[in-house]
């Protein structure tokens, strides 16, 4: 295994010391060959991912849920998710995929035939050009606002939570919205109605999140011991991935468009800002040549770490090169910006026919 | 106008003083052939029911929205609710009845599947029995949990209401379930989706209700204000209607057997409750010749002025000889239980016809 960061950030360790999240690393021996995101530490926590693996075990039906909040664009950064939707559709979950449109209009105003067009042309045509394929039957891609099933099992869990607690988890107060204070409630219900007995009964269910969400578990899972009785919900499983840094070395976010990759980048401005990329280099060749870079630092390799799919081998070799001083930043930006454009360049292609199924993916 | 109440009770007066409520009695005369329910007084109050009128005159659309909240059995007292609804189906209003089983789960711990049969059995079967025709293209039944653009529309309202109004309002702690709160957030939705463009566009709406519900009244009004600009909602209008008292003096309550008359009684248990009510009689035959009956503390004399319908003057009649003391409580009784057992009759055969056609208006 490989693991870029060494002793993992602060956020990253605290959820693993305070909050009860378990090493990935520990499980992925267990793991029927796993993705290369669990190979190489970028899902690096989860909780009760045994109750996964033993259905994959026995060949016995699970699901995965994992939302989508459509606002803004999508960068590479997101593309995590979906290779991640790819892995587990590859081994026969049963994918449910909510568009959290209340949660758009809630927490950014956003109405929800915007938040409906944005999920189609944005959202949607990326997952399927990024290689998920909607129209199968055991993906289901939805919009909270259209699901009444969603909406009645929230009312019903509404029941057993109160503000007091809401405020402790989110820190609401007095003059919060009711929609805002109800948003978290709805998106509990999108982890749990997979399990209500007219969608097939309680069975494992994982979500995987970036270590942020963790609240949003710790909530779910308690609402689902409140419920067992009810419903028998199966408390459900979480893993806890990294996020890809910004091209200039802090988050990379939407909201910073020199941060991103925007998925709808053209492969020439992808490759230029792979070219303008914060490098792990040295300030000189001679310097790098006798010290050798720093890959932990690199956001170049970071990019092949996340993105560079298959085997861990050539990724490993461009490690120890660098390590060693024989590979420097100008050969291995060159390669990677030629990476980037030839997968932009397939993205773009594939995009634009994935426009054209994009929209029936929510008729159906 | 007959007002057996005279000066009108506290609780009545206060809203008239203090909450802008204005006496129906005011604008009797501008309605066309009123129903007796406005003509006796028991519907004392209003807001805003010009807008109504004005509807009515130019012959142009509105609606009457008044839920039911499927809990425990309907009495007679409710009876006023459906002599409402058949008055305005007959001048054309378009009425929507919202069936509460969102709130019935929150304050009652009512489930879904119970409040549909509740509803169907017990509500819908009498609402047809006693001559409101929900097959009617005009009338709309429906189930809050069953009614999508309902529960989007009481999010998209819950945007704009927080803890500390909901709170000064109606009591809310922070132990408050959120479904509890949320609760009357629907119940707005409730009143205003008649305006949603899907539905016709924005038009007068009337809700009837009790003197207690002018809370939820005012809070649907400041939101329609407060949703102008995005909807352009007119807000609705209410009336306000005395209720029944109970058989004992009371008030009529169906968790209070002994004062309440049941439309599921048989007729021979509704004659016996009639016979066994409280009435305005003096102490002996010879006194109430010499002073005269107080119809305005009997219930008999209430249960004609709520059931009797049609003209007035059988009631003055009334009303005149028991004051003037030639008409004594026992022949009074005996005649009242025969209307009241007469009706009883008819009722129960007309439900049991409701009942077969009952569980279709949701079907609808």
């Amino acid at each position: 295994m490989i693991d870029p960061w060494g002793s993992a950030s602060l956020e990253y360790q605290e959820l693993i010391e305070k909050f009860g999240v378990k090493p990935f690393s520990e499980i992925l021996d267990d793991v029927p060959d796993p993705s290369w995101l669990m190979r190489r530490g970028i899902v690096f926590g989860h909780r009760d991912y045994e109750r996964i693996l033993e259905a994959v075990r026995k060949g016995e039906d699970f699901a995965v849920v994992t939302g989508m909040m459509p606002s803004g664009k999508m960068h590479i950064g997101h593309k995590m998710i979906v290779d991640q939707l790819r892995w587990y559709d590859s081994i026969g979950a049963e994918i449910f995929i909510p568009i959290a449109d209340m949660e758009a209009y809630s927490a950014r105003g956003i109405d929800f035939e915007t938040s409906r067009r944005i999920a189609v042309e944005e959202y949607i045509a990326n997952y399927i050009a990024l290689g998920l394929d909607l129209s199968k039957k055991n993906i289901h891609v939805y919009l909270q606002s259209e699901n009444l099933m969603v909406e009645d099992l929230a009312y019903i869990l509404a029941g057993k939570v109160n503000f007091n607690e809401l405020r402790a988890i989110y820190g609401f107060t007095g003059s919060t919205s009711m929609a805002h204070m109800y948003a978290p409630i709805i998106q509990v219900s999108d982890i749990l109605h997979p399990q209500l007995e007219e969608m097939g009964g309680p069975r494992p269910t994982l979500v995987p999140v970036g270590p942020d969400q963790d609240p949003h578990i710790r909530l779910t899972r308690d609402m689902a011991a409140r419920f067992r009785e009810k419903f028998g919900f199966i408390q459900p499983s979480s893993t806890y991935h990294r996020f890809m840094r910004g091209l200039t070395g802090g988050k990379m976010s939407s909201s910073k468009p020199k941060s991103a990759i925007f998925l709808s980048d053209t492969p020439e401005e992808a490759e230029a800002k792979i070219r303008n990329a914060k490098t792990g280099g040295r300030e000189t060749l001679k310097e790098q040549r006798e010290l050798g870079g720093v890959p932990e630092d690199c956001i170049i390799y970071e990019t092949l770490l996340y993105h560079m799919s298959g085997r861990d081998d050539d990724l490993e070799e461009i490690y120890d090169s660098c390590r060693n001083g024989t590979l420097m930043c100008g050969e291995c930006k060159n390669n990677t910006a030629e990476f980037v454009r030839k997968f932009f360049e397939e993205l773009s292609e594939k995009r634009e026919k994935a426009l054209r199924v994009a929209k029936g993916v929510l008729e159906g």
